[in-house]
């Protein structure tokens, strides 16, 4: 299991070689939800989203023979590129197991920082029994997005950084995809602001989570049609929803308009590139789904990795 | 006359009104001009610019009569919008004299703070003739937004503000309309680090202080065309040219489509939106006009206020 003498020591490791993301404020968002808002940066992360955290922290617990025979994954996209740069710092080849519809930009930087690419077809394939494949063949050692205690330490690092910043918070907004990031903070709000309560959310049609989180056990979505490219996974993990069940207050579901909504107000008013499922976490507020009427509010941004030509699709629609 | 001793004074007064933008820095941007770069995000400043420092602190120092007559100023928009939110805190009315092919974003922002704006053709006026006979009629005190001791003192506190930050620098690069910001950077530049070369960087269609530079007089532009709204500056002032020729090192011009080009770099790698007029400061690298390597360069973001349509636009072209 992990807990948050985890996420210390991965905090420990990342001293130094993770950035400690700004934390920006809106008076604009302020006025608007009648709150405070942190939004905590980590589309300013390197490699542009919060999966560096869990990459490299993982990367660092492997062996020395581990590491010579090299590392493969399984991504969407963030943490495929995440885990290629770790590999580059760390001397370690990474190999990547992709969706042919990942967004060109993704796919592009992932090879950029060294990584060999496999694509696969998403409605054919299913990426863990490729991924076991190759991995057996070649010696690999596997390191899921998020199925794996030392990424959920390594992701928790943010929540982590956040409140010890601005102080204890009464609510957390998380973007949820795998719930990696989601499980990790909670952990994180947990120990370091005890009253704080941690929100996730999900897009409507990749909703897993908000239903597991109903049902009390693990749901599945197949392809979920949605703009929140990195919340398209099929259903949290056993590791990360046990976590979830015992830490998360609730788990809220948001449209993809919504999203695109907030995409343009992270450009227009605070001036900042957001990716739509780093906009997961403020389109909750957006929809008034949670009164948060003089409340301190957490709000996590999760990347910034979108093809520009897309944004400005959305901000044309 | 202005110096160093008044930017501290305005560094005092804005302490805990102004933001104290952070500064980011892009290991691709490193990579790309193989020197270490410090960005300086003035478009994180309160109303999207660096303007709101040299607004507030010139509201600041007005008498009780004047600030209950009310002030007038003329601009492009980014000294309008932060004007008008000084105003606005200081409860002094303000009246802005704006071109009529100002940016929609700018002028309904500047009325968003409770300013009144009138709009005159930049084609058949002269917006400094305008100005003064409203001013005039109405008693208003004039605030311009460039040419005025303490609008320079406050835009000097941005350079202070990243050099007590990052040390001292080799180069700073500065995005240049009037002057304002640009003679504020180097009375600074001077006195916090003193070997550091300040760069003017002007649009090439509106090139008149790289041109007075050479002159060593002041030279016009008349209505110049290009995307940097914010620099269709006739000309820089007596006041802020004659702090120019006495401690910038050098002025350079680039073209609208390498500021297009640095949109771009700013949303795709470093995830912050930035105006075309503010990418003037890295355009001048992006162009190769002057050789970094191995140097530690400021560059100074002066603001993000641009619609996302015109955005959308550059980036489909």
């Amino acid at each position: 299991m992990v807990d948050f003498s985890d996420v210390q020591r991965a905090a420990s490791v990342l001293d130094g070689v993770a950035h400690k993301t700004p934390v920006l404020t809106s008076k604009t968002a302020n006025e608007k939800f009648g709150a405070q808002l942190y939004f905590k940066c980590e589309n300013f992360q390197r490699a542009g989203a919060f999966k560096f955290r869990g990459a490299y922290f993982a990367l660092s617990q492997l062996s020395e023979d581990q590491r010579t025979r090299g590392v493969l994954t399984y991504s969407s996209g963030n943490h495929a590129q995440a885990l290629a740069l770790a590999g580059k710092l760390f001397g370690v080849q990474i190999v990547v197991i992709m969706p042919s519809d990942a967004p060109a930009l993704k796919v592009a930087a992932t090879k950029g920082y060294g990584a060999e690419v496999i694509l696969y077809d998403r409605d054919e394939t299913s990426r863990e029994a490729l991924g076991s494949q190759i991995s057996a063949e070649r010696g690999l050692t596997v390191i899921p997005p998020y199925d794996h205690v030392d990424i959920v330490a390594g992701q928790g690092t943010v929540a982590k950084e956040l409140i010890e910043k601005v102080g204890e918070l009464d609510y957390l907004m998380v973007c949820a995809g795998g719930g990696g990031l989601l499980s990790g903070s909670s952990l994180s709000a947990k120990k370091v602001s005890p009253n704080c309560k941690v929100i996730g959310v999900e897009p409507e049609a990749g909703d897993d989570i908000c239903r597991s989180f109903r049902s009390g056990q693990l749901e599945t979505c197949h392809n979920p049609e949605t703009i929140a490219d990195g919340a398209r996974t099929p259903s949290a993990s056993e590791l990360t929803f046990s976590i979830i069940k015992q830490n998360v207050f609730d788990m809220l579901s948001v449209t993809d308009s919504t999203l695109i909504a907030c995409t343009k107000f992270y450009a227009e008013r605070m001036k900042i590139i957001v990716e739509p499922t780093g906009c997961l976490s403020l389109a909750a507020l957006w929809e008034n789904q949670l009164d948060v009427a003089g409340k301190k509010v957490g709000v996590i941004i999760s990347g910034g990795n979108v093809d520009l030509a897309t944004l400005a699709e959305f901000w044309n629609s």
